[in-house]
């Protein structure tokens, strides 16, 4: 956890995910193109410097989540990679703003959706390819969803997605398709695998259903919940009683902004509220940072909490669904104290 | 607001709120009849001993807020009654379940939505009948949304929707059709004045635009979010430093229930939580109290707020709508202290 003590995660550290091998190693920027089609008027073939000096330059720092963060702690057990809470990730991501590309394509009357597909392709024709979509009314203005070739300021490590990914700020990272090669607008709604039966969660305000139970209706993973992490000192570290430290973190949601985070040494019944660092946009990792002292020798739990513009925070009690997504549960660091 | 020290709102306490006149004032059970009719296979026509023989009574104690409860608050100004924090109530309904009695008419396949007509009727053409519907998904199965015919445990005021009214938990009170007449199943969505263009909210999560602008899209309100109120002592009451008093209130939200109340005296660095009174059910008020010492003579400043079961809370600014709805911000009370 040591990287997410700062806001924004270094290229090198973030986490990496693929659905299907084998995955590109490299690729040719002289013959790499972004294809851009389906239910438009001008079907574009934009080589990386058209990218870059057709459209202006958007720059938008955000945070990359798996939809399976932490999905190792649900209880009972899910299946899935066995994440603990590393599949996240900050950084500024530069590149041009997919509407910008969609204009200079000519978006048709009747277009509902727009499908992503990049370069990793299955090695066997039963691995159905990871194309995924979005609903046209979601990204037509955003200019917040871009295709990014710049990652904290440098090209996008080949395993981050070179050499342009998608970016869907708030949303998990299943959307942020990377090695983009097609970007296809389509006329009726996209339900291949990656989006049905793939990564959908109970149809309901929690996206939860009993443990154990199966939801009656699903719809796709969309907007992150809010979430927030104790990361300095690290967990079983050994602090002395009587004497202050430093309490640091991180907090993030799906874009409305972290406007608290909360802290309690004594599991719950009284919170303080911290200090919140520098604001990065509503996207980003928020750092916070809280001045604190171990009251007496034992063992201590420092748990905290997080609180979004819109007064969302986070449960008591873990949420359960199938997949074991959306965890935001209250999460807590032990410390024994000498 | 005294009504609100106790979980269970007395009928003669009940808000009542009509949007169309003349109102009806009284109603003739020998000659009242539920007609259910539309894309059914056995179109009904129930008398109120049908209603309570024919169908197992069910009970659910839910809160009926008016969407534009607190409206009064709202800044800059919105249209409508500018209440403030009066317009709700928490009762014990007693009645048939809808889905038994869509059950006995036969929904027909194809069918999508379900609409509720009462007998307040408009006094000039020119002013919509009040028909409101409710999507057919959302009510088949749910044991929860009821055709009323009791309220804490006598028959249902006139005022409050004698013989019969529908009981939607969780969702405001739009849908509590009053002296319900006519359920008729529709196969296309109804969209007459009441569903739209009226009581409609920004299409986001938090039902919000910046103060003074217009949302782009918006969808019928539903469901209830999280509030909470000190009740005791009355706002202004004068209270003594150093001298303990027992703080009261009450927290609701749209069915998940409340798992916590916290209160601040500190103007939100510090929280506390607080007791919680008898769970009456997820859609009821939640009781509680807490004992607080105003610690020093001058204004007190006391701040209230609750978390659900999936963790969502109140926002520490009030979020605006064109509509004034939806209205959770974080509400405090002042005392003077002597």
């Amino acid at each position: 956890m040591k990287w997410f003590e700062r806001a924004i995660t270094p290229n090198e550290a973030f986490f990496v995910r693929y659905h299907v091998f084998p995955i590109p190693t490299q690729v040719d920027l002289a013959t790499w193109r972004l294809r851009v089609g389906g239910h438009v008027d001008r079907p574009l073939e934009l080589s990386m410097d058209e990218l870059k000096t057709r459209f202006p330059a958007a720059a938008v720092t955000a945070v990359n989540q798996c939809s399976g963060n932490s999905r190792g702690r649900f209880s009972p057990r899910v299946l899935g990679g066995q994440w603990g809470d590393g599949a996240m990730g900050n950084a500024e991501w530069v590149g041009c703003r997919l509407k910008d590309v969609l204009a200079a394509a000519g978006v048709r009357q009747g277009a509902v959706e727009v499908t992503f597909d990049g370069l990793d392709k299955p090695a066997f024709p039963s691995v159905p390819d990871l194309v995924k979509s979005l609903a046209l009314a979601r990204v037509l203005d955003d200019p917040n969803v871009i295709v990014a070739y710049q990652m904290n300021g440098a090209p996008l490590p080949m395993l981050n997605g070179f050499p342009a990914r998608l970016v869907v700020p708030g949303w998990y990272a299943t959307y942020w398709v990377k090695n983009l090669s097609d970007i296809t607008v389509a006329d009726k709604p996209f339900e291949r695998f990656w989006m049905k039966p793939a990564y959908r969660i109970p149809d309901n305000p929690c996206g939860c259903v009993e443990p154990g139970t199966a939801p009656k209706a699903t719809v796709p993973i969309h907007r992150m919940n809010v979430r927030s992490f104790l990361v300095s000192p690290e967990p079983g570290a050994r602090l002395a009683a009587g004497r202050p430290v430093t309490l640091k973190g991180i907090a993030f949601d799906g874009g409305y902004g972290i406007r608290e985070v909360e802290v309690s040494d004594d599991g719950g019944s009284t919170w303080r509220r911290v200090s919140l660092g520098r604001d990065l946009g509503p996207y980003a990792f928020r750092e916070w940072s809280a001045a604190w002292t171990p009251p007496r020798a034992g063992a201590a739990r420092v748990m905290v909490r997080a609180f979004n513009r819109i007064g969302e925070s986070q449960g008591t009690e873990p949420l359960w669904n199938p997949a074991g997504y959306l965890r935001n549960v209250i999460e807590s660091v032990e410390y024994p104290v000498g």
